[in-house]
C-alpha cells in the first residue's frame, strides 16, 4: 500500500521493508565544455535502495546501496555501486541508544536531512566541503527533556572536510570524535516559536597523516579550491558548526555555520600553520499551496491528476551561502604556503533560487539556479591574481521516494 | 506464489514486486587459449535482481542492478556490479507516457526483448555493435489505434554503437535524439498475419568528440574490429533500423537491420570521412513441443518433473547474421586512415543454431553453436591481407527467471 | 515475523525471503601503524543482504552482494559491492542434487560455516590460506544412507589458495575438479558420539599457468608469504583436506587440516619443483549459560533484555592454528628459487581465545585475541634471517543475522 513494501509481525516487535529513492537530474551550464566535467547532460544522482526492519523490537537495522553516480565526474569507471549508509541501533531507552555502522555521523543540520527531502538539488558548501558526509564508528545518542533537548556522541575512523568514508579499514590510527546538542525548546506547544529549533556540534582529530580536501563548486563537478601536492594534515582537526531552522506555516528557514580548524604542513615539512577555513548558508522556503513546512518533504494536500482539479503542492526556495579559505594558505610572492591562488580561488560567494513541484507524495519536479562568484583562483600572475569564472547553473530533477 | 515475490494495495493503486534473472553459462571455443579472452569455462552472464512498482496508479518504477561479469572479458576487477536499469514511469495516458532514468531506449527490436526472453544465448550483431544498449535520459512514447502503432522520442546523453551509458555525467554536452514507430497491423484479428509486427528507428547526434566503437565477435570477448588509436567520431552520427517479427503458432522469426552513418577524423587530423558500417540478421524459431512462439518467452504446457509425463518444452533456433565494416575505413599501403586491416576484419558472417529446453516457465537450459567467418583482420601484409580464424563457439547456458 | 522478511504460496511450491548478515569489526593492534595496512579502526567486514527463495517446489535460488569491505586493506577504491554468492539449485532427489553458479565449493569444513555462524571473528589458515572460498561452476550432491553420509563432486574455473572465483570468464581453460565425502554416522542416536562428524576433501587442477597464492596472517590485512614475481603454477595442483567436528552438549571441537602441493615455476623457467605447504587448526567452544553447542550459531535460551532477568548466552573460544611453507620454496645462498626468506615466513604459529555474547537469536558481540609467532621473513641476512615480528590482535565485532 501507501505505506511501501514491507512486513509487520502480529506483536509488532519485527519489522521489514523495502523503499526507494531515485533522483535523475539533467544539469545546464552558463558555458558548458569550457571546463573538463561541465558539459550539459543526464546524471542519475541517487538510486538508492534501502531495506529496513526493526528485531526484537528495540534493535533496527537499515541497509542502503547507491547506485547512482559516485562522484560527479565523467572520469572513473562510472556505474559502480557502493553502500551508502548501513547500520544497526539499539534504543535500551529514548535518552540512551547506540548506533554502529557506516551513517552520517550527527553533525550538520542539513547533512541530518533525508537526500530526498532536502530543499535544493544539492547541499550546501557547509555540508559538502566542511562538514562529514558519512563515517564508519558509533555513536550514543538520545533524545532528553520530552524530546526537546537531544544529544549524540561518536567515535569514527574520521574523514576529511565534506568526505564520506568507505567500509573499509583505515589509513591510520587516529580517530575522529564528534558530538552535537540540539534543541527544540517550544515543541509541543502553541508558541509561534515551536517550530524553532537549534544547536551546535564540533569534530575532533589528532593525525600526523591526514588526507586534506578540496572543496567543490555548487555543481559538484569541479573544484574551486585545493590543497598543493604534498600538503598534509599534521596535528589537530576541529571543526565547530552552530545550526538553526523555523518552521512557520509554510515558510521554512535553515541557517548553518561551520568552521574547521586544521594543522597543516607543506610537502618539504618546512612550513605547519594552522589554516582556519569556514562556510555558511541560509536557506529560506515557501509552500506556495499552503502545506506545512518542515525538516522533511512536503505532502500535497491536493495531488496532481489530469483532469482532476489537484495540482499538487509549489514551493519556493531561495539560498545564500559562502565559502571561505583561509588566506594564510596561499602561496604568495615571497614563498611557498599550501595552495596555489592562480588555481584555487580563496572565496565563493553563490546565491541560489528554486522551485519544487510536490505532484504527490511520492514523485518531485524540481529546478534550480544557482550563480557563484569567486575570489582569485582564476589565473594571471602572483601580482595579478585572476578571479575564476562564474559559475551559472540551471539544475533540474525528477525524484521518486518511496 | 508463482506470480512472485511482491504486494499490492487493495485499491490496486499501488503494488511492489520483486524479481530476478540468473544466468550461468559455459563457453567452450574451438580453440581455445589461441587467443586471450577465449578460454574454456563458466561466466555468470546476468545476475539481476529486479524491484519494481507502482505508485499512486499511475507512477511505475523499475531498478534492477547487474550482479554477473561486466564486460565479457577476464581482464578488469571483476564481480562489480553496476546499475542496468533504472527508470520511472509516468503512465498520463496510453497514447502519452513518459520515461526517465536509465533504460533500453526504444531502437533495436531484438535489445527490447528480456535478457532472459532472447532465443540465442548472445544477441545479434545488430543490438551489441550497432545499436544502443542503455541510454540515460528521457522518452515520450505511446500506444496508438487501439494498440496497433507505437512511437517513442528520445534525448539522451548518448552512446557509441552497441554502448551502454553510465549512470554519470556525459563528457560532452552533445545528446542523442531517438525515434521509432512500430506498428502490429493485424493484431487482434484472426489473420495468419495477427502475429506480425514491424517498424523502423533511428538515432541521431552532433559531436565533435565523439568516442568511436569496437566490434565484438558474437563470443562478446573479443574485438574484431576497432579503430587506430586517436581516431574521434567528429560530425553527425545517424543509425537507422528497420525491424521486423512474426508470430505463427509455434513459428517465429525476427528480422532486423542497422546502419550507422559516423563523421569521423584521424588522429593527425588530416583525414575526415563519413563511415557507414552495418549489420543485419535473421532468426528463426520453432516450438518442437507445439507453445505458441512469441516475443516473450516460452511457457512449456507440461513441466518437466522427475517420474511424471511432463517433459517442458523444447525448442529449436537458427540465426544467419552479418556486420560489415566500410572499406573507407581501413588504411591501404597509399596512407594512413582509421582503422589496420591487418587486426581488424572488413567483415563477419556468422551462422548458428541452437536448441532451448523450457524445464518450465521459471528454468531454461540452452545450447548454442556458431560459426563467424572474417574477411581480413588476420595479419599479413597490406599487399596480402590473410583472414582473421574462424570462431567456432560451442556455448551453454543454465537460466532462471521469475 | 521473527521468521524474517518472506512469503510462501498456499501450496507451499513458492518461497521468497530476504534476509541479512551486517558485521562491524574494530581492530587493534599491538603495534598500529608500524607497517602499511595494521592501523587501529572500524571496518565493515560484512554487509549481505540475500535474496532467496523456491520455485515449483524443487528449484532454489540464493542471491547474496557483498557490500562490505573486499580486501581487507586500505588501498584500492574501496566501498565497492561484488557478488558473494548467487546460485541455483535443484534438488531431484535428497541423494542427487544440482548446484551452478558462484558458491562454496564442497571442501572446507570450517568454510562450509555460514559467515555469522562461525566462532572465531576470522577463520583459520585452512579456510583462508589453503582451501578454496568461492567457486565459479557446478556441483552434484547429495545425502545418502539416511542422511547419515553426504557427498559432492564439482567442477569450477578454479581458483588459487584461498581464493574467491569472480563471476567473470577465465583466465585459462584449465578446470578444477572438486570431491568430499562426509559422514555424521551416529546422527539421530542417543550415543555419546551423536555430534560426531568426519570427512575428507579434496581438489585437483592441471595448469601451465595458474597464478600463486599469498598467505594473509590472522589479522587478514598482511601477507607473511608470497612468492617472487614471476612465479607460476605450472602442473597439477591437489589439496587434501581431512576434517573433523564433534558437538556434546554446550561443548563443541572442529578440527581440519588442509594439504596443497603444486608444481610451481621460477620467473626465469630454470627452476620447477612441487611445493608442498600446509595448515591446521583445532578450535574448541563451550557455551557457559548450558545452550547446545552446534555446527550452525547458539540461540540464546534467555535473551538480553534491559530490567529484565535474560542475559544472552555467553560462550568461550579457544583455537591453536599452524600454516607451514614447504622449505624448498626458498631462495637460498646457494641460489634462486621461489620466494625470499628475508620478508617471506616459513612458518605462522597461532593461539587465539575469544568471548562471543549473543544477546538474542539476532545480535552478536564478540572479542578476539590471537598472538601470532612466525619463522623467517623479519629482514636480516641469508646467513643471519630474522623472524618476523609477532602479530598481536585484539578484534572486536558487532553482528545483525536475520
Amino acid at each position: 500500500g501507501p505505506t511501501g513494501f514491507g512486513i509487520k509481525s502480529a506483536d509488532g516487535q519485527f519489522e521489514y521493508s523495502l523503499k526507494g529513492l531515485i533522483q535523475l537530474d539533467y544539469r545546464q551550464f552558463d558555458n558548458p565544455d569550457h571546463l573538463a566535467n561541465s558539459d550539459d547532460g543526464f546524471t542519475a544522482r541517487r538510486i538508492r535502495p534501502t531495506f529496513q526492519g526493526t528485531l526484537f523490537g528495540k534493535y533496527d537495522f537499515r541497509f542502503t546501496p547507491e547506485f547512482g553516480e559516485t562522484d560527479n565526474t565523467n572520469t572513473g569507471t562510472g556505474n559502480i555501486s557502493r553502500v551508502i549508509d548501513a547500520y544497526v541501533d539499539g534504543r535500551f531507552d529514548p535518552a540512551f541508544k547506540i548506533r554502529a555502522g557506516k551513517f552520517k555521523p550527527f553533525v550538520g543540520l542539513e547533512r541530518l536531512q533525508g537526500g530526498g527531502d532536502i530543499k535544493f538539488i544539492e547541499r550546501s558548501y557547509v555540508s559538502n566541503n566542511i562538514l562529514p558526509n558519512r563515517g564508519l564508528g558509533t555513536s550514543v545518542y538520545g533524545d532528553l527533556l520530552d524530546s526537546k533537548l537531544s544529544y549524540a556522541v561518536g567515535f569514527f575512523n574520521g574523514t576529511n572536510d565534506g568526505g564520506e568514508e568507505t567500509t573499509r579499514v583505515d589509513a591510520n590510527s587516529d580517530k575522529d570524535y564528534t558530538a552535537r546538542v540540539f534543541t527544540t525548546p517550544f515543541k509541543g506547544s502553541d508558541s509561534v516559536l515551536e517550530g524553532l529549533g537549534f544547536g551546535v556540534a564540533g569534530t575532533y582529530t589528532n593525525s600526523s597523516t591526514g588526507t586534506l580536501p578540496s572543496y567543490k563548486t555548487p555543481a559538484q563537478q569541479l573544484n574551486f579550491f585545493q590543497y598543493t601536492t604534498g600538503t598534509v594534515g599534521d596535528g589537530t582537526r576541529v571543526r565547530v558548526s552552530p545550526q538553526a531552522y523555523y518552521y512557520y506555516g509554510p515558510f521554512g528557514v535553515i541557517a548553518e555555520y561551520a568552521r574547521v580548524s586544521q594543522e597543516v604542513r607543506n610537502a618539504a615539512g618546512t612550513v605547519n600553520d594552522t589554516l582556519k577555513n569556514d562556510a555558511w548558508q541560509i536557506a529560506a522556503s515557501w509552500v506556495l499551496t499552503g502545506e506545512d513546512a518542515s525538516f522533511k518533504s512536503v505532502k500535497p494536500k491536493n495531488p496532481f491528476e489530469t483532469g482532476k482539479d489537484g495540482w499538487g503542492a509549489w514551493e519556493l526556495v531561495g539560498r545564500y551561502q559562502e565559502n571561505n579559505i583561509d588566506s594564510s594558505a596561499f602561496n604568495t610572492a615571497s614563498g611557498a604556503r599550501f595552495a596555489n591562488p592562480l588555481t584555487s580561488a580563496k572565496e565563493a560567494k553563490t546565491w541560489g533560487i528554486g522551485l519544487n513541484w510536490y505532484l504527490n507524495q511520492w514523485v518531485r519536479l524540481a529546478t534550480n539556479y544557482e550563480q557563484t562568484k569567486f575570489e582569485g583562483g582564476g589565473g594571471g600572475t602572483l601580482a595579478n591574481i585572476r578571479d575564476r569564472d562564474d559559475e551559472r547553473i540551471l539544475f533540474s530533477r525528477l525524484q521518486f521516494q518511496f
